[in-house]
């Protein structure tokens, strides 16, 4: 074990990192959004996934208006440590449409097929 | 259905979108890497995964000299257009740390945690 610095993981140029929400119970991946050093601290210390909205350009307490909280469950970075994989318990839907997760268009023989409807 | 034009997803300023890899089977994150367009179309049309190496700035076809090829199962991108998430059958180790998947750094009360070893 060694101490965890996250002055260590490579950050973009912008100060980011890609963070990964997977359903800890079902395993599926919910959303992929981006973190910067205040919002890996928060959800590290909070265990209220917060991401770096750089649409605003504002922390992002995911599911602070809308109430679809990711409580972090368990948090993982990756061998070159540019991308973090959080397990989370993600209360009704990760995504903005209202469906449960953001991933639901497939690319089928050169097709976009909707695999999912809202909650 | 609407015909997949790969011009509509969101772009980096480098022409590149986050692919994801997930485990078919057992629903495990093996690893996050980059696509630009031309690795998007030979993994559409070859049905093996094929990265663009952002070190090497080459097209990099996964397993092409190591032999842990990944076969795509199936390909989504998000609701916004900006993440891949690709369900795919591993062949051997996803990390080239010879780990089955490259998030195996857990962070746990502020120290790093190696989780699993090579296979």
């Amino acid at each position: 074990m060694a101490k965890f610095d996250p002055e260590t993981l490579r950050w973009t140029q912008d100060g980011l990192v890609p963070a990964i929400a997977q359903d800890a119970e079902g395993g599926q991946v919910l959303m992929m959004a981006w973190m910067n050093r205040e919002s890996l601290d928060a959800t590290l210390a909070t265990g209220n996934v917060t991401y770096w909205s750089r649409s605003r350009q504002e922390l992002w307490r995911k599911g602070a208006t809308s109430g679809h909280v990711q409580k972090l469950v368990s948090l993982a970075i990756d061998c070159d440590r540019d991308c973090i994989l959080m397990q989370v318990t993600q209360v009704g839907a990760a995504c903005h449409t209202g469906r449960r997760h953001c991933f639901y268009t497939e690319i089928r023989d050169g097709q976009e097929v909707v695999t999912e409807d809202p909650l």
